[in-house]
């Protein structure tokens, strides 16, 4: 479960230009997961195309998650959900999805990264970092420590989401986080597939040690 | 499959009271069977209204078909889902869903119908047949000859639905209509279970045969 690039697509922030050639211009740059994530569009319009998203993931060899959705994730065969505090509770999910699917749920905290494996989650997503303009439902930002405290809580991946560009990418991970997840600093870019690469360059290290050179 | 006495549950339409007791006020009156529709509700929300619905339809022997989210009505068991022709296409959600399931679909004409029947549905939700408030997203009004099509296109029961009030659901009856989905009608009304009762009157011929006195 390669989370370490977590882009998360929503049509809205794409600034015009066709989500599955978001999609496919970032994992080009090396992403490693894909969620869909949309909150406007009914479900023709997501099986559609969950049905594009599945076929690129599939091609570049990435993961392909669905937000919110667990009907939309069936339809398309997708390898997961990822599911907020309000949405479907991860337990229901995991019973509707079966042991195999990855399950991810949003968290603040070490409390509620516990509840989430506890009821079923592979991975947590926490957050926000920093302050976000892509979603406009989330509380207070969270820290390094947070990102420690839950990093001892739960014993599966952490993945830091809200507000991260390349520039503040590195530092996330060099605190533990499994994988980082953007979303305006990708599929906002004007460059998609080079803002991915800068990100990955920036988990992978690269930046860090040339600045320590 | 009883649709005759088929109301729709939005809680934003129930003036300010909960959605669970007018859902047990108009089975109490004779609903046949409760859809829970709701679009501005989010994924915890909804399994949790679901699941008093599926409690309460159990308990009246009604059935529960919940609108639009396959996920929902996997997760609380629901008799199955309605479908409009911007949700999830009815051949997707029968795959998902299995044979057993109800799946119903909302059409506007006898190729509607035709297609709907194709790709797997147990039933039709044809209309509006007269302008209504409740739903913003619906096409031109219907009328008795469309019904009368529909009826001669598909084998499956057809509904009646779209500003359908105790006044007008007899004559739908008398064209063909297999049963009538109403909602402001009812859980809207002053007394909602009254409102119930006067519907299965109308619908049952009741009204229509006092008048042929």
């Amino acid at each position: 479960m390669n989370l370490k690039i977590y882009v998360l697509v929503t049509s809205d922030l794409c600034k015009g230009r066709p989500p599955d050639k978001v999609v496919n211009a970032t994992l080009q740059g090396g992403a490693t997961a894909i969620q869909l994530r949309e909150k406007n569009l009914l479900g023709r319009e997501l099986v559609d195309l969950a049905l594009k998203y599945r076929q690129l993931t599939h091609q570049y060899g990435a993961l392909f998650i669905v937000n919110d959705r667990l009907d939309i994730a069936l339809a398309a065969g997708a390898d997961g959900v990822h599911l907020g505090q309000d949405d479907i509770p991860a337990s229901v999910a995991r019973r509707l999805l079966g042991p195999d699917k990855i399950i991810g749920v949003s968290v603040a905290n070490a409390a509620e990264a516990r509840k989430a494996r506890e009821d079923g989650a592979d991975y947590v997503g926490l957050g926000p970092f920093f302050p976000t303009e892509s979603k406009t439902d989330v509380g207070e930002p969270v820290d390094l420590d947070t990102l420690r405290e839950v990093k001892g809580a739960v014993d599966i991946p952490v993945v830091a989401i809200g507000g991260i560009k390349v520039e503040n990418a590195a530092v996330l991970c060099a605190a533990g986080a499994d994988g980082v997840a953007v979303i305006s600093a990708v599929v906002g870019a004007p460059d998609i597939k080079d803002a991915t690469t800068r990100l990955v360059e920036a988990v992978q290290g690269k930046k860090l040690s040339k600045e320590g050179e």
